[in-house]
Formats: C-alpha cells, structure tokens, sequence
C-alpha cells in the first residue's frame, strides 16, 4: 500500500504478441502497472490476434542471446520472468546469457534475480508455443534457476507425464485433491516453488472445505470471497456470491528453513471471454512484486489478485476472440501534473491557466489601472478601502476556522501566524483611513455593500462546509491576487515596461507599496508553496479537482465584483 | 480533462528495444500512459541498450505483414504510427499490408485511421536503422498516407538532400527561421503535416520574439515558460526561468480549408540525458491523442507536453547512458479498487479487513455475545441503553452537520432523514427504557460516561474539521457494526449454525430484531452505497485514504469501547 519511491527494473524473456494482450507486451503493461520498469528480450514473432495464433517466427539464439546481454550487461535487473521459449536451442540460448552474466561465483543461483518460469507451451487458442523436446530442457536446466514455476492444468499434465516412468500413462488432473498432488510432484522438479494454476477447472466451496479438512497445514486465500468466521455479514448479504463456483491455484513451495507450506487461493469464477493473456501477466505479476520485495507468498497472492482484477474490469470490446485483460485498472491518470524544475507551481499554474479569462478581469481591474496611474478618483478609493476594512472581519475569520480544522501544530500556527497579521493588517487600514480623515468610528459604522458580504458568506460557507484544502483554495484567490497587482504595478512604474504606472506623487503609493513589498510578497510565497504542497501530498482525483477549481474560480469572480463595487459605489 | 471512457487501440509498426526505452516498448508505455490499448507489429528485432544499439535483425517483410494483417483484421484501430521500418521491403510490407486492408474504397486515405510517421533514421546513440535507399520509398508511399510526419533535425535534413534538385548540396538546418523555412519544404513532400522536432538546436526566446514579428501569423505555445503580457508575475518571480535557453519545435499543417497554419512550441532546455526514444514516445503520444479525438495541433501540443514532463521526471538510475523518459509520470496507482461483480464493496472491504482486530473486538464483543445468549445482566444492559441514548444526541447532531456539509439536495435530504431516524430511534429507546422501568426523566438526568463523550465528541470533532466524506467515514462504522451484529446474533439463532443465540424468551429480542429487521438493513445497504459511490466517484490518493482509514479505526474502537463501558459499568 506504500507508493514505490524506485522504479526497479525487470526482463522478460519472451514472444512478442502483435495484438498486445499476451507475451512481452503484457508483461510490460504489467510491469508499468506496478510502477516497474519493463525490459524485454523476443524469443520470436508472432502474427497474432484475439482469435488465434496466425504465424510463428522464432528468433536466432544467438540474437535472443544478444538481447538478454544487452539488457544485462547495462541495467541493474531486479527480477526475472521467462514465457514462451519456443525451443530448445532458445532455452539454452537465454540460459546461456543468464548464466554468462551472474556467473561471478560458481552457485549462478546466488547471484541471479528472482526468476519467475512461465512453461508456456500452448497458447489459450490451442496453438503450440513451444517444441516438444524444448520442455525436457526448461525442466533440467531452466527450473533450477526459477525461485517460482507457473504451470497451467495442460502444461502441468505435459511435464508430469514427461518425467514418469516410462510404464505411467498420462498424468491427468480433475479435481483439487489432483492438483494437491501434482503441486508436489512439480516441486520434486522445480527447486524451489510451483504454482500450479486451476483456471482450467472448476472447484466448489465444497471441495475446499474438504481439502482443508484433510490438510490441516493448508493456508486458504479468498479475494472476492468472505469465508464464515470473518464477521462480514453485512457484505455477504448485500452482495449474491453464495453459491459461485471457484477458480483455485495452489502454491507449493519450499521455505527457508527446508518446511513445505500449501496455499490454495481462491477466488469466484468470472464468466469472461477476456482471458487472452492471463498466464503471461500472471508470472509478470508475480515477477512484479517480487522485483518490489514481497515474500514469494505474498507475491503471489498480490499478483493473483492483480490478474483477477485485470479480468473483472477487461474492455470486452477489444478483438473478436479472447480479449486481452485490462492491464491499468490499478491505475489512473492524475489532473495536476508532478512538480518539476521548469514547472514549480503546476496546481496554481492550473488554476490561473484555467481561469485566465476571469483572472484577467481581476488582476487588470480597471480599478487597478487607475489607481497606478494615481488618478482613481478618492471616493472610489475610499470606498473600496472601508469595505475592505469589513472584508477583512471574514478573512481572519476564515483563517481562524483553518486553524480550527488544522491537524497538527505547524498548520494551526501558520493559520494563526496570518490570523494575526490580518489584525495588523485592518490597523494600517485605520492609520490609511486616517490620512482621508475617516475615523475608527465612521469605519465601524460603515454598511456591508452586497459584493463585500457576498465574498465573505462566501469564504465561510467553504470554510464551514470543506476540509482545509478546500478553504485554502477559497482563500488563494485574494493573497495571489493582490501580489500579483502589487508586482505588476510595480513594473509597469518601469520605463521600459511600458511605465504607464506612476509612483511619485501617487497618492495610492504606499498601498502599491505593501503588496509589491518583502512582507506581502514573502506570504505569497509561502501560500504558493503550501497549496503546491497539498497537491502533491494529497493528489486530487478529477472531480476532487473540479470542487478545488469552482471554489478558486467563484472566488476570482468575488474579487472582481469586488472591484467593480468600488468603481461603481455599490 | 475528462477521463477518458473507451480505451481506443493503437498500432505502431515499428524496431523493438530490448532495453525497453524506445520502440514498439516506448510506444506501448505511451499508449497505455494515454488510456490507450496497444497493438504492435515487429519491423526489426535490436539488441540495444542506453549506450547504444548493438545488433539489428530485421523482420523478413512477409512476417511484418503478416503481424499487421493480424492486428487489423480483428481488432478496431483507432490510430496508427510507424518508427523505424528498417529497409525499403519493410517498408513497402507494412504499406501494403495497410492499402489491403483499408482499400474498400479506391482512395485508402479517406479510410484509413490518422497515421503518425516517425521517419526513423539513426538512433541518438547514432546507429543507423533505415537503409538509406528506404527513405525515397517512405517519402513516396508513406508520407500520402501520414497526416503528420515528424522529422528531427538530421532526419529533416537527409530527406530535404535527397528531394533537392541534383545540383543542391546538402540541407543543413541551424537556425529557428532554418526550420520554418524546412518546415515549409517538408510539407511539400508530407501531404498534411509535418512537426519538425527541435531538440538538436538550442533556441533563445530572442529568436521567437524574432520570428514572433517576422511571422506574424505564427502560433506560439509554452510549456513552462509564462510569456509576458499573461499576467502570472506572481509565479515568474517565484520561479527562475528567466534567462533559459529553448527548445523549439515547427507544426506545420494544412488545414481543413486548405490554408496552412504555423504553430511553434517552446519549452525551457532541461539538462538531462533521459532522452533515450523521445521520438518514439512523442510520435506515439500524438497518435494516441489523436485515437482519443483531439485535433492534429491540440494532440501535437498535448503530446509535446506530455513527452517533455517525461524527460523532466525521468529516472536517471536506468542504465548508463541515455536513460529512458519516465512514461507513467502522468499515472499513479490507485488505492481502492474497482468495483467488479466480485467485489461490490471494495472500500467498506478494505476498511474491515484492515482493522480486522479491532473490528472483530467489536462486532463480536463479550456484550452481543451475552445478550443474543440473552444472559446479559440487565443492569449492564440498562446502562448501555442509557449511554446509547445520550449518544445518539451526538449522532444525531453529526448528520445534521452532514445536512449542513452537503452541496446538492439530494445530499441534504438523505443526512436530514437520518437525522428524523435517529430521533424515532430516541422514541424507541425511551419506550424499551420505560419497560425496565427507567422515566424519561431519569433518561435525561444520566450522566455522560467517559466513553459516551469521547465517543461523541471524535464524531462532532470530525464533523467541524473535515468535509462531508471525512464525516461519513466517522458514521460508518456505528452504521456497520450495529447491522453486522443484528445479522451475526440472527444467523446463530438458527440450529445449523451454531445457534448459540436464543431468541425465545431472550429479554433483549427486540434489540436483536430491531437491527437484524428490514429497516435497518436498508439503512446500512443505502449507507454502503453511498460510501462506495463516494470512493468511486471521488478516488482518494494514499494520503486522502489514510485518512479515511484512521477516522474509520478510531470509531471501531469507540464503539468497542462503548460496550466495554457497558461491561464495566463505568
């Protein structure tokens, strides 16, 4: 549940899949799915499509060779996978280069990656992947350097049959007790672990009852089903997966300390044609997590939900046949992009992006204009500055309720820091007011103008009713607002700038002054950093973003209406 | 901005790289970083790594054609690229695989979906990868077929050399009014558009305001550089991008009406050596803009963003030379899953199995499990009831504020029937109350058990200082738990299972009926939508979830603590 802070990197030695839902192009989708970094080496070509496999063409072993060194030889390689080999010559091939590279010490098995072995020999669409006397090489050479083997009911039958006495008939599984025993005689081959997969059959609550009941050790895994004993009624009864029939794989392996440990881990069946693909992004899962740390165990449960996801939520719209899985469905595309050096400020850049029309209307306020040029008439000036002064009640306010919402002592300092230089702020109003010759007094007496008590029912209705970031977004309309007039005042006073701005003998100076100021500009500064910072710790989801941006939006309307009020005496 | 909800298909003909930062690998990361499913035809196996390309294999061109043929005849393509096609057979195979399957009418273009031509010549590590013969081929038979062809500066060059009038010596592009005018010529040749990449020129924001006034139809978009005149004097200050040297790249199209129109796209030059398949990846990302159905200039704006925040967020740890872009960066991975057939409620399940301990503390407390017994002593009963009773004050009170909270009518109405629900709930507690024997009176005259008021005032604490969802999560779990525990004593009650619950004379049935009975079970159903829809609508990041989560597990156990208070009397 903790977001990777590396992205480790994986190979894949396997086919290509023209039409992208098996082979190394499911293995990528599925390693990026992870936050991995996907690698490849093609064993061979493929003309393929959801209907079946139309062409084959292996690649030579000495450019699959090539390939796995390429990979090797530059990129630190955190695990393994192999699918479809295609042959022998391709099996020793990649053996070869695996054991060329990691060969420092003479046990090649200490040094290697974990490696996940997928026995690909017939794809979904019944077509041979892999020549028949390649499987005696995967078994002899292959497995002993795979920390886990993936077989399915088909490809488990073949490697079973393979490797009995020559008198033993086939070796067929039909039931989970079946495949209990396979499990193990898989393990007498495969070093270390083998998961064999039970897509291909179908189990019963039942048959799991009775298996656990006859192995006491058996470790049972349910996704998508609430065992009795969990306390989860309330789920059960509100969804309808009583009677579901099962898919069940069993993993058996060897741990550390020599004990074998069985785990069967079961899930509904999905009725699904979206199954094209399923083997390969299993193993690449596993091979995933296992890349990021988790226990075999554990890799292997996370990647069996994975994959069970990637069906539960296939576009069943893609191709005719058996349709890829839905690699991304643990993913989504995030509205504010990450900070970078040439983008510092993306969520206000958003912001101000978004709403450049209003932004405008506000920030090159008439108002504005005039009082640069030092020829806004007085009256409008004090008017705007009296509702200001009342402006300003709601504003510390709002800043008091984001200390009250604040979690912990840095936030509700902060919120108090500004609270507090609201206060200084409404006394250089008084000392200003002064300067006109309008008293405490007559400001206390003044009346609320409609756009004044718009803007502050405004802010504490969003203060009332949003968290903290909400109310952070309602109040950075105005401080951004009124550094960038400060700023822009400032260099338009300029000569090269344009210079319309004047400041000597500006009756207005001293406000330019405050918002273009240190002070001010150093609040600003810190709000930016503030809001950017929520956006990165606490990245918004599309519609969490739309209720961030109308609260933005509705207040840089409030600011200009602000303005228009004081142009119109309102 | 919106999320996209098909997931149109993509095919790039084109190498594949082992290393897994350029070809057929960049351009399936592109896609499935846009939304996109992708599909691949192999033009050429290389073993290649981020020091350079070490051997190429080509495909034999009845293979490639093959791979396209299987891709196009089943699945519906929305967008097409092409890379690097190695030689002029290869060539000529991937057209001719496209013309017969997009020729029902004579005039494939007109059928044939928006194809993106990459003119792959030499790799950045500068390995050649088109025999120099193929590029007549493709600007003859390819370009028609493109309605966008994206050179960079050598490949702009080679081709411009070779369409020149014998006598020409070789084109050489050095300067931002070189690559306008290149831009010009290559259209020429390209019959729609043609996006002439910058990256090898470093360009000044002099030269744009250069060329800005020379050319004054000219189109100029940036990507972290806030222009003058836009008003964001605020971020230009707290930024440090003044004096940065530019990268630049020509848009050059036909419009619909005919008339062309020029458009450059400007970012700051970031320092980096993450630039391994910028190619690959930028003409990958305007196909799959375009599959998404934006216009040619808005996908090449898009794209060019997307790629350049790829390179400014790339990990420099892979390999030892020119790394790749980091393609997810738009991505993150989400927290709860989706809701699938199979798992209706994937946050309630998370938020039980998480806190399965203390869950399980309180839903089968030592209290229910006396009272289904209905061994319960009454006073301990008598004194839960009491505390139960003043707590719903608080309760109540909670979604009154959730009434207050919410933004839509539907939101107020549903918070404001609960708020009359609890109040009936009062009624029946004073009438249960009546029948030990206890006033309405004395009911009022009890004091506030210690668990009674911490209990209520995390609820009324969550309520003030988070938004409506926060609030939910706080009223989920007495919701929940007190729906878990009517279902859980029903169940026992039945022979079958267990039936340690006795209902027949048991003094406290009408609790047990009460919260088994239908009208609460509703209550708990529509309150596990809610919070569902809630998370599905509004998907939290790790820090949002982390917070619901702790909400969650600290009213778990004020609930447990609320009956351990009935056990202990205190």
């Amino acid at each position: 549940m903790t977001e990777p802070t590396t992205h480790p990197a994986i190979l894949t030695i396997a086919g290509s899949d023209s039409s992208g839902g098996a082979g190394i192009q499911a293995d990528l989708k599925t390693f990026a799915a992870h936050g991995c970094y996907g690698t490849s080496a093609i064993t061979a070509l493929t003309a393929q499509n959801t209907t079946g496999v139309q062409d084959v063409l292996p690649s030579p072993p000495e450019f699959l060779q090539k390939q796995v060194t390429s990979v090797l030889s530059d990129i630190n390689i955190k695990a393994i996978k192999t699918g479809m080999l295609f042959d022998g010559n391709n099996v020793r091939a990649a053996i070869s280069a695996l054991k060329s590279h990691y060969s420092n010490s003479s046990d090649v098995t200490g040094n290697i990656p974990p490696l996940v072995c997928d026995p690909v020999c017939v794809s979904t669409s019944g077509h041979t992947l892999l020549d028949p006397s390649a499987i005696d090489v995967i078994i002899e050479e292959l497995f002993p350097l795979a920390v886990l083997v993936t077989p399915n009911k088909a490809e488990a039958e073949l490697i079973l049959s393979r490797r009995q006495s020559s008198a033993a008939t086939s070796r067929s599984i039909e039931s989970l007790e079946d495949m209990l025993l396979a499990a193990e005689d898989l393990l007498c081959l495969a070093s270390k672990a083998v998961l064999l997969k039970g897509g291909h059959l179908t189990v019963s609550a039942e048959d799991v009852s009775r298996v656990a009941s006859s192995y006491p050790n058996l470790e049972i895994v349910r996704d998508g089903i609430i065992p009795n004993g969990e306390n989860m009624e309330i789920l059960k009864v509100n969804s309808s997966l009583a009677g579901a029939q099962l898919v069940v794989d069993v993993l058996h392996e060897i741990l550390a300390n020599g004990q074998k440990k069985t785990t069967i881990l079961c899930r509904p069946r999905i009725e699904s044609t979206n199954t094209h693909g399923t083997g390969c992004t299993l193993s690449a899962a596993i091979a995933a997590e296992l890349a990021l740390g988790f226990t075999l165990t554990n890799a292997v449960r996370r990647a069996v939900q994975y994959t069970y996801r990637g069906i539960a939520t296939a576009n069943s719209a893609i191709g005719h046949g058996h349709g890829p899985l839905n690699h991304f469905h643990s993913m989504r595309e995030i509205v504010v992009p990450k900070i970078t050096p040439t983008n510092p400020y993306p969520l206000t850049t958003l912001l101000i992006r978004r709403s450049a029309r209003v932004w405008k209307a506000y920030v090159e306020h008439e108002f504005v204009k005039l009082l640069g040029k030092g020829t806004l008439p007085q009256k409008n000036f004090i008017h705007f500055i009296k509702q200001d002064y009342l402006y300003l009640k709601y504003y510390g306010r709002a800043y008091a309720l984001l200390a009250a919402k604040s979690n912990s002592f840095p936030a509700i300092d902060s919120a108090t820091q500004i609270v507090l230089n609201v206060l200084r702020e409404v006394n250089t109003h008084e000392t200003f007011c002064a300067s006109f010759g309008i008293t405490k007094d007559e400001l206390a007496r003044t009346p609320e103008s409609p756009a004044t008590a718009a803007y502050g029912g405004y802010l504490i209705d969003v203060a009332l009713r949003g968290d903290a970031t909400l109310l952070l977004m309602a109040l950075l309309s105005c401080l951004l607002g009124y550094g960038e007039v400060g700023l822009w005042l400032e260099k338009n006073a300029k000569p090269g700038n344009g210079g319309w701005v004047i400041l000597q003998g500006n009756p207005y100076l001293r406000w330019i002054e405050d918002y273009a100021g240190e002070n001010y500009q150093r609040a600003v500064a810190l709000g930016l950093e503030t809001i950017e910072a929520r956006a990165t710790m606490d990245p918004p989801s599309l519609s969490r973003f739309a209720e961030w941006y109308a609260v933005w939006e509705r207040c840089t309307e409030l600011e200009k209406g602000f303005w228009d009020m004081a142009m119109n005496l309102s």
